[in-house]
């Protein structure tokens, strides 16, 4: 059996039981019921999780993958894919905004190079950042797949591999992404899998004008007509309009759900990781943190196909590297904490309300 | 002069030369533009209140201010005014909401009796809160004043106090309340400030059903009806319809745009007292920092009252005590983290985007 066969049999759903225990204490925290609202649900979500009341989110992993896009020859992006390594090199000397936000949060950053177009040796040879190449960028999947099926499933073992590792020494995880142009290849498995318009989906990026947001629009509605990715084919997908780094990520997705380990999906380009890892094993929708809602029009339809009405943050960030997910570990320790640490009305000798 | 006229004095708008220059920084980030929106946003607003570009938000109070109502009379809340005293002292031991998300942003409580109906002495002398008693509760707003002017101006002037005390060592506000009853008279200073019906801004608190809910409405109306507040005279609404715990937080956040210090406000409360500051001297609207909305109806208008589109969280919070200003101190913390730590596209040798 694939690494990726038995990753998919590991997955189960939240523990109920674990669920339950904890809503009978946060139901008699001494506050007015459920006053601590979407933290409280995320409480819960936490304890069937990990299957304890008694969760612990002291150690984050931030996970950060960098691809680059063939697709990127189609103009779709105001940046050049010299900008992937020259970022992958920022978050390596700790100058982006993921290395600050994740300071801020507590959080670890690992930086994995799925399928940079460049040389990145190097920085692997020297513990900088994990080297999980699958290629040199992907093919343009305006007018072909992405990559072979041997490769998405290559890109989902990676993560699975880095996921099971980082699950020996850490108790969350947050995804983030780098890659020019990939906003692209997101949008098309938004439209794969949530079978909402195109036009709906599409999004500026890192900031296109109206015309180079109609020309993005025509480029994702022929990457799925010319590729046809089967809907059901969560690899498929991957394979024909996604990229490495959200191979990765799926895999990471996956890698967590197998190992009870909540996953804080970042923005748009995690999501679009999550939709490929919710295709292949609906069930991982139960480890989903959803940290925030990103500019990127097409976001709300693809956190609603994967259940969320509401993600904890809406700061109109549109930055990925994981950025969102490195703020909303703050909610997840919040919310470890309310569980964990506030008292009862009897623990604290407070009167309950009169009924 | 008293205390609160040099207060006022010392209060003015934004530096808009620190804000221009943190712009011409944030600008420049090797991020596409203003991706990470809201926080670069609270970014300006920190250097624009600091008066520099390299703000330090380590050292965060809480300031949690409790008092009593006489309003309670009426049957507007579903709890005793025991409570008060009670949840005074799980401050204190440490296990209320605030403590647990305090402990998360790693922020400091100060618990403040403003005017429990309870002798909290033995608490103050060991130093494990401020005594700042204006009363034993406040009289019944449905019936007369709340209080008379000379001890609004005292309620006020200790919490300037406070704020003077701690703006020698810490960089950041949060306020906090707790008080039985007290959306009652919170409820009545929004009306008064923002003139909007009474029935839209009135809520549930801690748990009204619809006749209680109706009942409550009633009773703001006849606050407001028996003592006519004067709209132009912030003292006058908090002696006619306040609380005493309102009033102190009116004077910490007055005392806090005095002092050039970020003041992150909490829920429905501290925006009451917020509004009653604003009404004393309208420069403090550019030192407050909207940590979340409220479940309560009426908090959005009176956050937009106060020139907030739009708070940073909205996580159906509807506790008070400091817990949604605990919450947001980690985004206070990003926003600076952006400011100071991320490389712009010369500092990080990245490609700047094809215009």
């Amino acid at each position: 059996m694939s690494l990726l066969q038995r990753t998919i049999k590991q997955i189960f759903p939240q523990d109920t039981e674990a669920r339950d225990t904890a809503k009978e204490r946060l139901d008699n925290l001494a506050i007015p019921h459920w006053a601590l609202g979407d933290l409280m649900d995320l409480s819960l979500d936490l304890a069937g999780i990990t299957r304890t009341i008694t969760p612990q989110m002291k150690k984050k992993a931030i996970v950060t993958m960098a691809g680059d896009h063939g697709v990127v020859a189609e103009n779709v992006s105001k940046y050049p894919s010299e900008v992937t390594p020259q970022m992958v090199y920022n978050f390596v000397s700790g100058g982006a905004g993921i290395n600050a936000l994740s300071r801020q949060a507590g959080a670890e950053i690992f930086v994995v190079d799925m399928g940079v177009a460049a040389d990145l040796k190097e920085l692997a040879e020297k513990g900088k950042i994990l080297n999980k190449k699958v290629g040199l960028g992907t093919d343009n999947i305006a007018v072909g797949p992405a990559m072979s099926r041997t490769m998405a499933t290559r890109a989902i073992e990676s993560g699975i591999d880095i996921a099971d590792e980082l699950a020996q020494s850490y108790d969350v995880f947050g995804t983030g992404d780098m890659g020019i142009g990939n906003t692209t290849p997101s949008t098309a498995i938004a439209a794969v899998c949530t079978k909402q318009n195109v036009e709906a989906l599409t999004g500026r990026g890192t900031g296109l004008d109206d015309a180079q947001l109609a020309h993005k629009v025509e480029v994702v509605k022929r990457a799925i007509e010319v590729n046809k990715p089967d809907v059901k084919d969560g690899v498929d997908i991957l394979a024909k309009v996604g990229g490495f780094e959200i191979g990765g990520l799926a895999g990471l997705i996956l890698g967590a759900a197998a190992n009870r380990k909540p996953v804080v999906i970042d923005g748009f380009i995690s999501t679009a990781a999550a939709l490929i890892a919710y295709t292949i094993e609906p069930f991982v929708k139960d480890f989903l943190i959803f940290s925030h809602r990103s500019v990127e029009p097409g976001h709300k339809a693809m956190q609603e196909h994967l259940g969320c009405k509401k993600p904890l943050l809406d700061l109109n960030f549109r930055l990925g590297e994981g950025t969102g997910a490195a703020v909303a570990m703050n909610l997840v320790e919040g919310a470890v904490a309310i569980l964990t640490e506030v008292a009862t009305f009897e623990e604290a000798a407070v009167a309950v309300a009169d009924k």
